[in-house]
C-alpha cells in the first residue's frame, strides 16, 4: 500500500483579497461571492458601498495585505481598471495585470507571474470578469527561463 | 482688429516615443508609421525587427526617454501588453495605461493623466489600436479637483 496515496492533501488554494474604489463596489461584491464559492479563502479590504474614495489609497491597502499575507493573490476594481492598475504596480512586490478579456489572464499569471488582476467595472460585463478572475486564480507561473528572467527584472 | 488672432499658433503636438518587446516589432512599425503620418514628432528606441529582448529593459528605456524629453507621451507594446505596462508604472513619473479599446485609451487621459498607452501585440488588431492610440494622443487631461487628488496620490 502507498502511503504517499493516503496522506497526500490538496494543495491549499491561495487567500484571495479584493478592493475597489466606489465604482468598483458591486462587481467586487459579485467577485468576492463567486470566489468564495469556489473555495478560496477571500478577504474584502473595502470600501463599503456609498463611499466615495480614492483607487490609490485601496491598491495600496491591497499591496499592503499581499505583504503581510496571508493573501497571496489580489483582485483590484476601479471604474476602467486603469488608476488602479497603475497604483498597485508602485509596489515592487506586485505585478498587476488589467485585463479585458480571459486569455489575457491566463498570460498574466502565465508570462508574467501576476499576483492581482485589475478589472475596470465600467467596460467588462460581470459573467465576462468572472470567468478571467476564475481562469487568473487557475493558473500557475510557466516558471520558464525567459520568463523568470523578465519577472525578475520588474522586481 | 485682433492681433491675438494674427499671432496665434497652433498648439505644437506632444512629441511620441516608442517601445516594444520582439513580440510588438511590427505593431510598433505601424504605429508609428501612421502617428508620424498624423503630423506628430516621432521617435522610435526599439528594438529593431528580428532580436528577441526583455520587455523591462524596453520600458525602462521609454521612461528614460520621457523623464530627459522632448518625449512627452510613450507607445509601449509586448505581446500581451501585460509585462511591459507592469514595468513602465514602476517608474514614478509614468503612468501606463494597458488598453485594449479606445474608450480606455480616451479615459486614461481624461481620468488618469496617462502619459503611456501600453497595447498587446498578439490581442488587439493594427485597426483598433490605431484608433485606441488616436484617441489617446487626442484627448487632454480632464483637470477637475478629485481627478488631480488622485493622480497626484500616483507620483
Amino acid at each position: 500500500m502507498d502511503t504517499r496515496l493516503l496522506d497526500a492533501q490538496p494543495t491549499p488554494l491561495a487567500t484571495v483579497a479584493f478592493a475597489s474604489d466606489h465604482a468598483g463596489v458591486d462587481l467586487k461584491a459579485h467577485l468576492y461571492s463567486l470566489v468564495q464559492g469556489w473555495g478560496y479563502p477571500v478577504l474584502d479590504l473595502g470600501p463599503e458601498p456609498g463611499q466615495s474614495v480614492d483607487y490609490p489609497d485601496y491598491a495600496d491597502k491591497l499591496a499592503g495585505a499581499l505583504k503581510t499575507g496571508p493573501a497571496t493573490l489580489g483582485v483590484l476594481i476601479c471604474g476602467s481598471g486603469i488608476g488602479i492598475s497603475i497604483a498597485a504596480n508602485r509596489h515592487a512586490h506586485i505585478r498587476a495585470a488589467l485585463v479585458s478579456d480571459t486569455l489575457s489572464a491566463q498570460l498574466a499569471r502565465e508570462h508574467n507571474n501576476a499576483n492581482v488582476i485589475a478589472l475596470g467595472a465600467r467596460l467588462i460585463g460581470p459573467d465576462l470578469a468572472a470567468d478571467a478572475v476564475k481562469r487568473f486564480l487557475a493558473t500557475g507561473f510557466d516558471g520558464g527561463e525567459r520568463h523568470a528572467r523578465r519577472v525578475a527584472k520588474l522586481g
